[in-house]
């Protein structure tokens, strides 16, 4: 099987034969007809044909109405018919068909040939860890509260107190877009001062991921003087311009820093449950195999809602090797076509209360990533950082956020402030 | 208000203050905070900040659950805050905001200065009926059906028979990739030298809109070399790359030929009541922004359904200048800011016997597209594009199909075969 990649649907229907409706696709969607063909044409036409590898019809259930009734739906997809990129690949499983009535696309697994086209991320989680010289612990990130019409002092005064408190990595607000007030490069020259400032208070390094924007065209040059700059990462809007600029981006051997993916616009395709594309798949897979090193996605823990086992989906698809449609590949020593790991950033209303959640859930794998739960802290911005690093030993020690708080006033001061959810 | 884009959202939440829900998208999207901001700061920040416009709350009526509660919410952003490219756009104003909620953007409107930076569809509707020299009747599309391990004698046999039956354009089978069977310059040969001779024949002229693929970067090269293998029109999967990517391609000087816009992906974002975009802002906007002469999306006459008041809308935003948010600029004789209208391409399950119903909801103003209704047509294929043009002569005359089938067996057939609707 390993020149198909499998893509796996869950169709809702209340009365359609599902078997049929998967013939329908696996051929609609590659060679367009079948059985009325000549013989002599089947022949040539056979390694165009897609096949149908599974159908799990379910039924509702007692009490269940009718508009429940969903078969999962899992198609190979001869990869003859398509280029090695991800807009081919998506046009043919999810083109058409995702007009096609109550259907959404959940899962996708990739040929190795197929795969062999997409050098993954530069970095992943290993690289960031080695680029800040910490291994022994999930990172801590915060985000920019908004900064649209600040100056360059004020831009850097809050870029200095959240390095101060201790944070690993920091992210730009990915609505600050090329301005005549903080434009890139003065940007990353006045944030970068900053962090060495910061860094010689804390002994520790930090990653800026500043926001890659503009045309498409012009996002390959703009990286790169970020980094003649001083850049150390990249934020990128991916689902705004599309993966297939993403892997470009992480392809080119001249973009020599991490590039964190964030969510933005991914709420208008995976929450439904009738239509679009599962998070695993467009916030997981997907961005995996485009090369990004981090991933930000909505976490199940505060504001912005995902459910749990969607976000440990994700968390499972940009860690392991379970992108392969062909399973005993998974298990071979052919290292060099595994991707690197993506490092997961589930984000959105995180305080230092749900530190060890988040740890329970992640494990040490995990980007720690605050906004109003950094900048928010009663005693301030550098006491946000520090109270989220106290969280994050306490739980590494197995000692308690309110008996580790005693001694530590800011984490103290955050779980009078918030709670503590366990 | 020319400063202002205005987007529209449709919230469902069974209890929330709908208003201040509306102040925290204008706040939260643009300045981050705002009441407690000292007044010194107000005053600089003012410009950034982003306004309610209107709050439209719809209670359920009697009998209705209270999940079907909603509000419509306008919000006017600034434009000075982003910039402008459509990525910046839609990041700003459903980047974080799609991930929050039942909430589904339903409208865009462009400020006078947005707009200037988007140069609109090259040829538009006017354009490509010139280049076609036919200004009297709607249009005829024919679509390839799958021609995937096809070699190329076979597709020039298909395209052939599709020509000779009098159809104004042909479109690639968008899931055609670059390949070894029919690669882009060869499969570009032979179709135009059939369209030749079936232009001697029938005596008018053809588009055969290519499909472009591959990498991102390499689209406007792949785009140029097309052209100089002698296509005159590309077929482009918008959603798979991107509205940024075919903004810089419409707008590339030597990009000479029009572009039609595939909605292959669409279903991912517009067809939920909670979640995505709608239809006449994903299809119908932000395509003629980024410059599509031409646009598919599902009709609501055949199998792959859209309700028929949305394909209206985008019938609406694709013909008429209602793109702007200052509504005076509208009614002003600044012409070079009007962007040229996008020809309306509604497809899927389209046969002979519809055309009466789509040239009463889309007057001559479209292009009439059918697969299945020309190549299954039982006397063939070439008797299939004869009957849709027989279809349309007859419409245009106020001659029932039924009557003018009496002296047109090729129309009689397709009637016989699919019937009339009315």
């Amino acid at each position: 099987m390993s020149a198909y990649c499998l893509a796996t649907y869950r169709s809702f229907d209340e009365k359609a034969d599902f078997h049929k409706k998967a013939t329908g696709i696996a051929v609609g969607l590659t060679v367009g007809s079948w059985t009325e063909l000549p013989e002599a044409q089947k022949a040539q036409m056979e390694k165009h044909l897609g096949k149908v590898i599974a159908v799990e019809v379910h039924e509702p259930g007692p009490g269940e109405p009718i508009t429940t009734r969903y078969a999962d739906i899992t198609i190979a997809y001869p990869d003859v018919n398509f280029s090695r990129d991800i807009p081919a690949l998506l046009v043919t499983v999810f083109g058409k068909l995702s007009m096609d009535g109550k259907i959404k696309l959940i899962d996708l697994k990739f040929s190795t040939d197929f795969l062999a086209g997409f050098p993954g991320p530069k970095f992943g989680m290993q690289g960031v860890r080695d680029l800040l010289g910490v291994h022994d612990r999930p990172l801590l990130m915060s985000i920019f509260k908004s900064v649209v019409g600040y100056e360059l002092p004020a831009l850097r005064e809050q870029f200095y107190l959240q390095a101060a408190g201790g944070v690993d990595l920091i992210k730009d607000d990915e609505i600050l877009f090329e301005n005549p007030l903080t434009p890139l490069e003065k940007r990353i020259e006045i944030c970068m001062e900053a962090a060495e400032q910061a860094s010689r208070e804390t002994g520790q390094m930090l990653l800026y991921a500043v926001n890659l924007t503009g045309p498409t065209s012009k996002l390959a040059s703009q990286a790169k003087k970020a980094i003649s700059a001083g850049a150390n990462a990249l934020l990128f809007n991916v689902l705004a311009y599309g993966f297939d600029v993403l892997h470009e981006l992480s392809a080119d051997p001249e973009i020599t820093i991490p590039i964190m993916a964030h969510p933005a616009m991914a709420g208008a395709t995976y929450p439904s449950p009738h239509y679009g594309i599962s998070p695993s798949v467009l916030l997981g897979k997907l961005m995996r195999l485009a090369g990004a090193d981090l991933v930000l996605f909505p976490s199940p823990y505060g504001s912005v809602v995902m459910p749990r086992e969607e976000n440990l989906a994700i968390k499972h698809v940009l860690l392991t090797n379970d992108l392969h449609a062909d399973y005993s590949y998974q298990a071979s020593a052919d290292a060099h076509l595994k991707l690197a790991a993506s490092f997961p950033v589930p984000s959105a209303g995180i305080h230092p209360g749900l530190v060890p959640l988040i740890l329970r859930d992640f494990g040490q794998d995990v980007i720690v990533n605050a906004g109003g739960g950094i900048h928010g802290h009663p005693l301030g911005t550098i006491a946000g950082g520090r109270a989220f690093r106290q969280a994050i030993d306490a739980t590494l020690q197995g000692i308690q956020l309110r008996d580790y708080a005693q001694t530590h006033p800011e984490l103290q001061s955050a779980i009078d402030t918030w709670g503590i959810r366990e």
